[in-house]
Order: C-alpha cells, then sequence, then structure tokens
C-alpha cells in the first residue's frame, strides 16, 4: 500500500471513498423482500418451506433442530473447540454479568414527595438471525446469546440456514447448545426475519431481532423496523479498523491486525494512521511479506485496494481529530501512553489498549462483544451489550406532598398547552370528594 | 363507556382492535418524502426556502431564531410560565444527572491481564424537532434538551414549523432558551428532517434526531434511518393510559386520568382494568359526568369510543396479565399494595404508583420523562433517557499474560471459521521479533 500524508490524503480522490466506505444498499432488492414478508405472514410455515425449497434446495418438514441433531454436533466437533468455546464464553459472560450489576436502579427524589427510578427489564422474547452459507461464525453466537442469558430474556429464538445436506454447522449448533439457547431453526434469508416477526405454525414472534445477514436478511429487517413491527440491533455493515500508532509500534504486529480485519471480506476497511513516516514504511514493506501467507489473500488484497489507508499525520492530535471523524468500529492504539490517548477517542465501536490488545483477542475472546457499529455508526450507536437485550421501564412514585408541590407548574403547563382535562387530572385531587 | 368483564371482551371484535390501537401509517407519503429528501440533500437551504413556502406559505430568509426573537419571546409570556418551567426543569434535570452517575463505568477484569469495560460517552451532534401546528408543547422541549444538554452533546439543534406570521410560539423558545438550545431554526416537516441529515448552507447535520411530528416527519426520520444515514429516538405514536385499579381506588381520580389522556388527540388510548365491578361502573357514570366540562370533549369522546375500554378482570393476576400484554405507554395503578403491583408489571412506559400519581404530573414535573414507547413498543423499547443521547464506546486492555491465557481460544477460533489471519494477528506476538 501506498504511504500518503494526511495532507495528500485529504485532497485525493480517495479520501472521500475511505471515510464513505462500503455501505449496504438493498433498493434493489426490498420489492422482493415485502414480497417474502407478506407471504410469511399470510401462510406461515407452507411459506416457510416453499422459500427453503426456492433458495436453499432442501425439502424441510421439520424447522425445529432436534435434541439428537444437538448430541450429533457434539460428536462432530473436538474437545479443543469446546476448550475454547468455554473460555470465550467465560469472558463474555463476566462482562456481561457485570453489566447486569451497574444496571441496578437507584431512585432520585428530585423533591419531597416526589420518587422517579427506571428499571431495566428483559425483552422477553428475542431473536439471534446466524448467517449461514460458506461462513460459520460460532463467535457471533455467543456474542448474541450470552448477553440476552444474562439479561435474561424468556424466549430466545435462533435462526439459521441450513447447508445443503438439510443440516446445521456442528460449531453452530454446540455454541449455541453450550450457551443455553433451547430453540434453534433451520431458516434463513427473509424468510427466517419475516417468521421472527411474524410467527408462524412452528415458529414463535419476537419483540426484537439481532444479528447479522446478506442483503435480504438486513432489508427485512429494516423494512419491519421501520413499519414498527418489531425491533431491531444497530446496523451493521462490512468490518473495519483503525490503527493509531507512533513510532513505539511494532509494524509486525500492526500489519498482522490490518490483514486480520481485511480478511473479513473483499468490503472490510482497514487503515492506519501514524505520526511515524518511519513505521508507515515499514508496515507497508511488512503487508507486502505476510499478504501472500493467507489462503484468504484474495479477499486481503481487494478489500485493502478499496477500502486501505496508510497515513502519515503531522502529531498525535491530528490523527486522534481524523480517528473521531472515521469513527471505526475497532481502534487499536499502539502509541505511548495509550491509555491517556485511548481516553479522548469520541467515536468507535471498541477501543484496544496497549500492543498486546490484537484484533482476533476482542474479535473471541476477551470477553469484550464483537457486535459494533460500523461505517461511521459509531458516532451515535452503542457497543452490543446487555443493554440491547433489555428496556428502561419508568417509575414515578408520588405523594399528596409532592403533588402539592408540583401542581401549580402542572396547572400552568396545561394551560398553555390548552389541555384541561390534564389540568383537571391534577386539582380533582385537591377538591372535596 | 360500557362496562365489559374480561371474558366478553377478548372474545369481541373490540378486542384485536383495542390490542391495535391507532398505528402510523405513512406509505402513502413515502414517495413524497423520498422527494423531499433528495432535494434538500441536493439544493440546501434553495429546498427549504421553496418547501416553507409552499407548505407554511412563509417567505423565510434567515432560517436561524435571532438572540432579539428570544429577547421578545420572555417578554411574550408570564412569571408563573417562568416558574412552571423552572420547577419542571429542576426535577427533569434531577433525574437526568442521577442517570448520569449511574453510568459511571466499572471495569471488568474476566481474567487476570485481560480488562474490558464500556464508557458512556455523548452523541456530539443531536436534533430535536419540535412540532408546530394549534399545539404548543413546551414540556416536550425539555423532555428532549434536558437530558441532552445533561448527557454533554455538544450540539445540540432544535427546528419547529414557524408559525403563520413567521414566528415561533414564545412558550416552546424561552423553554429552550432556558434549558440551553442555542441553536433554533425555524422549518418544519419533512424538509426540517432532510436539513438535519444532510445539512444545508445554514444548517449543521447531525447524527441522532429526537422529537414527535405529523406523518411526513415520521417518514422521514423511518426512511433515513433504514437507509443507515441517521439514527432516530424510539418510534412514537398516539398517547395511551391503562388504568389498574381496584376497589380502593377513587373513581373520580381514575375518570379524571382517563379524559386527560384521551384528550391528547381523537386516536389516543384510554384503558380500565379493574378487579372491581363497582369501580367499573362508578367510572363510567363518572365519565359521563365530567366529559361535557371540556373544550376538549370532542376528541375525548372519538377517542374513548375508538379505543377506550373498561374492564372487569376477576382478580390481579389476570389484570396485570393483560397490562403485560397490552404495554401501554402509562399504567396507572391504583390499588392495595400499589408498589408490590408495579413490580410486577414487566412491559410499561412509565408507571405511576399511587392515587397522587396522576397522569399529568408524570406529564410535565415530576422530573420523569414524557417520552415513552407507545402502540405496545414497550415491549422492547425503552423510556426516554440520557441513555439515548449517548452511546457506549467499549475499551479492552491486555497485557502479555492476558493473551497468553486466551492464546489457544483465539487460535481454535480463527481455524473453526477459516481466517488464518485471525490467528496469525495473535500467534506474531509470541514470535521471536
Amino acid at each position: 500500500m501506498k504511504v500518503q500524508t494526511f495532507d495528500q490524503f485529504i485532497k485525493s480522490d480517495r479520501y472521500q471513498v475511505i471515510m464513505q466506505r462500503s455501505r449496504f444498499s438493498y433498493d434493489s432488492v426490498l420489492s422482493v423482500v415485502q414480497d417474502i414478508l407478506d407471504n410469511v405472514k399470510r401462510d406461515g410455515d407452507q411459506a416457510l418451506r416453499k422459500y427453503t425449497k426456492d433458495f436453499d434446495n432442501i425439502d424441510i418438514s421439520n424447522f425445529r433442530v432436534s435434541d439428537k441433531e444437538i448430541k450429533i454436533a457434539y460428536e462432530l466437533v473436538n474437545a479443543d473447540f469446546l476448550k475454547a468455546l468455554e473460555v470465550a464464553s467465560r469472558n463474555i459472560r463476566g462482562v456481561a454479568e457485570q453489566q447486569l450489576l451497574q444496571m441496578k436502579h437507584t431512585t432520585v427524589m428530585p423533591r419531597s414527595g416526589i420518587t422517579v427510578w427506571q428499571e431495566w427489564k428483559p425483552i422477553e422474547k428475542v431473536g439471534l438471525y446466524v448467517p449461514g452459507g460458506n461462513a460459520v461464525y460460532p463467535s457471533s453466537v455467543l456474542m448474541n446469546a450470552i448477553p440476552a442469558k444474562v439479561a435474561d430474556c424468556k424466549q430466545i429464538v435462533m435462526t439459521t440456514p441450513p447447508q445443503n445436506d438439510g443440516s446445521i454447522s456442528p460449531y453452530v449448533l454446540v455454541a449455541a447448545d453450550l450457551v443455553g439457547v433451547k430453540e434453534i431453526y433451520k431458516i434463513g434469508g427473509a424468510q427466517a426475519i419475516a417468521a421472527l416477526i411474524y410467527g408462524t405454525e412452528s415458529m414463535p414472534k419476537v419483540y426484537k431481532i439481532f444479528g447479522p445477514g446478506n442483503t435480504y436478511v438486513v432489508a427485512a429487517k429494516q423494512l419491519a423496523a421501520a413499519n414498527g413491527e418489531v425491533a431491531i440491533d444497530s446496523p451493521a455493515g462490512p468490518s473495519e479498523v483503525l490503527v493509531l500508532a507512533d513510532e513505539t509500534a511494532n509494524p509486525k504486529y500492526v500489519a498482522a491486525d490490518l490483514v486480520c480485519d481485511a480478511e473479513h471480506g473483499n468490503d472490510s476497511a482497514a487503515v492506519l494512521v501514524t505520526t511515524s513516516s518511519v513505521l508507515a514504511e515499514q508496515v507497508a514493506e511488512e503487508l507486502e511479506r505476510i499478504i501472500p501467507r493467507f489462503t484468504t489473500q484474495q479477499r486481503i488484497k481487494e478489500s485493502l485496494e478499496k477500502f486501505g489507508a496508510i497515513i502519515v499525520a503531522k502529531n498525535m492530535k491530528k490523527a486522534l481529530e481524523f480517528a473521531n471523524e472515521y469513527a471505526a468500529e475497532h481502534i487499536l492504539i499502539s502509541t505511548k501512553d495509550a491509555s491517556n490517548i485511548a481516553e479522548q477517542v469520541t467515536n468507535a465501536g471498541s477501543v484496544f489498549i496497549g500492543e498486546y490488545a490484537c484484533k482476533s483477542a476482542g474479535d473471541y475472546a476477551t470477553g469484550a462483544n464483537h457486535v459494533l457499529p460500523t461505517g461511521g455508526a459509531a458516532k451515535m450507536f452503542s457497543s452490543l451489550s446487555i443493554y440491547d437485550f433489555m428496556k428502561a421501564v419508568e417509575y414515578q412514585q408520588v405523594t399528596v406532598k409532592g403533588l402539592t408541590e408540583i401542581r401549580q407548574s402542572i396547572e400552568i403547563f396545561a394551560e398553555v398547552e390548552q389541555l384541561p382535562a390534564h389540568k383537571y387530572s391534577c386539582s380533582v385531587r385537591f377538591e372535596n370528594n
């Protein structure tokens, strides 16, 4: 990759491309997806069978994964995988449980006789979509299912497209079973989202749907959310990393983290911003050296070419300004005084501090959640956590003394807003009954 | 209103109508709204001027409200209103500040050498839409702007449609100014939302848009959110209240709270569920008696006819089951042992406890937020709070010891997921450099 100074970079055509990166566009599939939603709503299981036949090329009579299938899955994975799952799960659960502790409500008494608080309660029914196809991502199962369990969602419904032989990846099944997902269905695509929204004879409806998917899946989620039929998680696009480094960074590690991100897909984005032109050149050379060794090299090359950059900034302040404007899904800080720099990051999905916080550690096993806002959405969306599986219910308790204190305020607002029954709902409490 | 037993009610045609209540449908305006979005994106201020001329019938050259206009607004409101604002603001701010305290992060060390935490940071730029027209709602300004200020959002941009003479309601202006909103624009409708999304010569773009509006406004927000161009607050529909009462409730208070909600608009929903058939009849009579006294009686009658109900349940358990399925925006608990009943509410926007917690108290002055999920959305959406004006940034810090502990787990996941550069991003840290 070519090394550019920041000034060259912002004046070049690349700037807009890099800032924009790849975005989902699903205009072309909207009408197909709307049909799928309508048909599943109307015909239920019959429509699910038809679409599974059409799109996945399989006749499925029973969508639900059986206990026997789960048992077989355990026989197909080895002990090392179970160990890896166990290590990652324990850390993810530890983080989620701490979040739950933090959410215990405290009441406020804004004035005597008035008590107000919020209580976080689980969303009772949630759906988890797990993509299928060539990719098998048991780690994504953990990242969604563990917070759902810790949040104590009553019903967790997972759905994933069947493979060519009608089965589900044993890695996905074992990951789901191990963290306590009891209800797994073999349906994929927009029809799976439709089933989660409306319910069918065999599938329950849910209140909120989580998980990434192809264009059809994303379009179905967005359409349903826009119609108010279901809540969905934050939008998720291609993976992206921004490495912020100074002359103390190890170029081998930096290059490794850039390719680690770039191999996700040919739309991934990997950007290095550094205050050291020496490091920049070293990383560029190291990339040339290591890329050919990976079976995923084609994807790595394509994504670096499209959305990759190595930028030399005048100083750390400039570098941070750019980072906060870019608002990366992952930002890796490999600098002197990294903790201090990290605190100055205002927009990011996840901030990795220190040279041993490699990207794959956060993807899999530190306990941090790898479901993160992309495409600049970190400016307004959060990293996934148990908050997403709960909702805040507001409470307010008022005594006669409390109401007396705010009575005048209520009555004046009601007058200004021309809502006389609002005034009456307060004043009747002070009439002789 | 007719009193029904629960069994009669769920078997009747009313059941579906009541559960469904009124929902926004904006299919009919989507293409008009898309044009407005596209034109404002392309033509900026020129398009804003054109639409303001077309829809609001006014030529506006300067959209921004001037200091002079603010000063005049203060002259137009009386001291009582300022006092009412002050009382309500102090309580709303007290609640928001307590929420902020609660959000201080605590770190987790899921194992030695690995530290993970979330930090809540303000969304830097937010937009507040304030509806205009006949209705003037300074209380809504407080409910959105105060949490934004407490969250420390750097730029808070408010926009509201101009009145026929090109001015803005002094109540709205004073409320906004008093709580520290410095940037107010006189633009309404879908064009205002477009300006907030894309920015124009005179208006800055923002990252998240809050506030209710007419069909065009809601459609513009939903369209932009579905395209990933901006974040929006939770969907908001017509107001609704569910009163849960037993024989200890005062029928006058219950009837007052039902009309208080019903007067919001002819699509509002007001439902009483009670274990006492005596109370049910008393409330029905009281409604007949009081409705004619309100200038808003037409709206009250229409909404009660369409979406109102008085239902007698066999016992409190049944009543609570119904309440949790209905998932009301407001639920008022007027029973023996109200706090205990309140805890059993799983789905609601705001829970009012005790006979002095009248609906208008929460609408205006207890400090609780009146922006709440409607139409059953309380099953998955939260009451508005400072969380909505912030986003959680995830942090992870890993030492060499920490990475050693999870190294095997990372490498096995990378193998299973066929991502060799993920494995390398970890293993390179253990090579001799």
